[in-house]
């Protein structure tokens, strides 16, 4: 475990999608959405621990759910856990961990990952994670995950991969020609088609020198805010500073910001079984069924009920009959019941 | 208003088929299920208000009830609430009743009422009822209120009249062939067919006497025991002495006990709009429904759903999508999804 590896968790997210089981006050990411006994944040955790140190995890999040992350991450410092004070998208928040990772050691390699993913096969990750570090230890690289496509999913970005131009110093990292976002459903049937293609699985690894000269140069505006804090992190003012500096920043994606902009952008294709359960479908075939074809979760009878996720409160007596392809979610405050083919209608309610 | 005219309320039904609506901790004729800010219990104690006094009120529920019952009719002294040890089906309630009254007043006319019924049209039913009332105080004649069937309905037992026999003193009462318990679709088609069929309400109309004699005759072993309390009437031994009166009382109804064996049976035909409410589907019949057919209480989002019954905790947020023909009813620590049409399900639940 190198002591210069760091890991940033971007643990922001509202969790809109999975409402009502995800909701504002307790988003997706805090959720035992797999029945493991632990939250996406937990699985995501464990996955890098065999490679980078608790010291050096952070966890980036809004002010509202540090101590849902404390509570969940004990070994986590919790100086390590860096407050928000409002949701920015990800250029802001990488550039803040960047800076502060970098103001105590300026030789840091980071792995930057979503908190709210899932990964099947941990180990066949860990060692392409463990590549890509030793490979931006080595080069001002940046090296993002490229997932195999299995389906044209139109909810997912893709990355264009040159697959001819490998590189000199690992075989199986290659220059990335061109990001693309979430496509129609026809240009996703072409991005299958044509093997160059990824899913961006939003994971990222640089050396902190080379994602803080990124940001000079592609996000200066962004960058001066947290580089000028070099003398603040670890002080009392700290979150004062960075409370401004949010407030001032725009709201980017890193990929907007600089992953489209930039040169030396590479991508490790690889197949570990991920998705970013981003919808009911997707944790749906993540998850295990019965013989009905049903994810249950809690006390339910179902009768007559195939194809149906359900998943209700602790200590809720449930009966279902007479469904096939819905989803019924019940939490606290909140019934959902709908087709699983047009959960899209979860985004049109007003919450 | 008559001072001998009294009520017999039977408030002790379990609510197991309005489930989880209704439940054994708080039954259906507690329940204001027509939203009419009104339970089904208040409302039939309102129905016979104009005809009876709240002194000569009394209502029959089990001890666990009796605070709800109270605090739901507060003008009905807590003295005339009777508390039933356990249920023994309507024979042991009604000889309760009636002795208790008898200790009280030789001479009392008596209706005896579920608490859980729907009825439409008040004035009507009130006219049947005064009517009724006033016959029974000149004759010792067991009065039953038959309602003209509109459907071949399975789930009533019917009353077998024999129309061409009508009573010397009142043209719209009419002698009783028989009692038929609830018939398979096939003979409740013939029994539409037959104008001498009515559907059994479940209400009846006598004197004291007279259905303390019948009770003597018909059924000595409960007689004997409710008798045999006169003295104890309004005492401090009374609910000790009841008690062990119902433990040794067999459970039967006074259907079986009574009416099917008695002679001088008469039934006053009625067409008031009256439901036992006793299904999902009686509810849906007898509640307003939205230009799509749904009956919605609560705080419900429903898109692309026709024709469904959909029942929530107050302040519960619930979005219904895709459903035809169902019933969701979520209370406290249940929720039911089924089709309407299978309701019968709820039987067979494990509660």
């Amino acid at each position: 475990m190198a002591a210069d590896n760091h890991l940033v968790i971007m643990a922001g997210g509202v969790g809109s999608r999975l409402w009502p089981l995800s909701s504002p006050q307790f988003p997706k990411q805090f959720l035992d959405l797999l029945g493991s006994g632990k939250s996406l944040l937990q699985l995501t955790f464990d996955r890098f621990s065999p490679l980078i140190e608790p010291a050096n995890t952070w966890v980036v999040t809004s002010e509202a759910y540090a101590p849902i992350v404390h509570e969940q991450l004990p070994l986590v410092p919790e100086g390590n856990i860096l407050r928000e004070p409002l949701a920015r998208n990800t250029a802001p928040c990488i550039a803040y961990a960047s800076w502060k990772i970098k103001s105590l050691n300026p030789k840091a390699n980071i792995v930057v990952s979503p908190s709210d993913h899932l990964i099947l096969d941990v180990e066949a990750f860990q060692k392409v994670i463990a590549t890509s570090l030793k490979f931006v230890d080595e080069s001002d690289s940046i090296v993002t995950l490229g997932m195999k496509p299995t389906r044209p999913e139109t909810g997912y970005g893709y990355i264009q991969v040159d697959l001819s131009a490998s590189c000199l110093r690992n075989k199986n990292i290659f220059r990335v020609d061109a990001f693309h976002e979430k496509p129609d459903l026809e240009t996703a049937k072409t991005y299958v088609a044509d093997s160059n293609y990824f899913w961006n699985a939003g994971i990222f690894v640089w050396n902190v020198s080379t994602i803080v000269n990124a940001l000079r140069i592609y996000a200066p505006e962004i960058s001066q805010r947290f580089e000028s804090l070099l003398s603040i992190y670890g002080t009392q003012a700290e979150q004062q500073e960075v409370n401004k500096a949010y407030v001032a920043c725009e709201s980017i994606s890193i990929d907007y910001a600089v992953l489209e902009k930039a040169d030396e952008i590479f991508c490790y294709p690889a197949s570990f079984g991920w998705s970013d359960l981003g919808s009911w479908r997707a944790l749906y075939d993540n998850t295990e069924h019965d013989r009905f074809g049903n994810s249950l979760r809690g006390d339910v009878t179902a009768i007559d009920t195939q194809n149906c996720i359900i998943r209700t409160t602790e200590g809720k007596k449930v009966v279902v009959q007479g469904l096939d392809g819905y989803l019924v979610v019940e939490k606290e405050n909140a019934l959902l019941i709908c087709k699983l083919t047009d959960e899209g209608i979860i985004k049109t309610i007003d919450r």
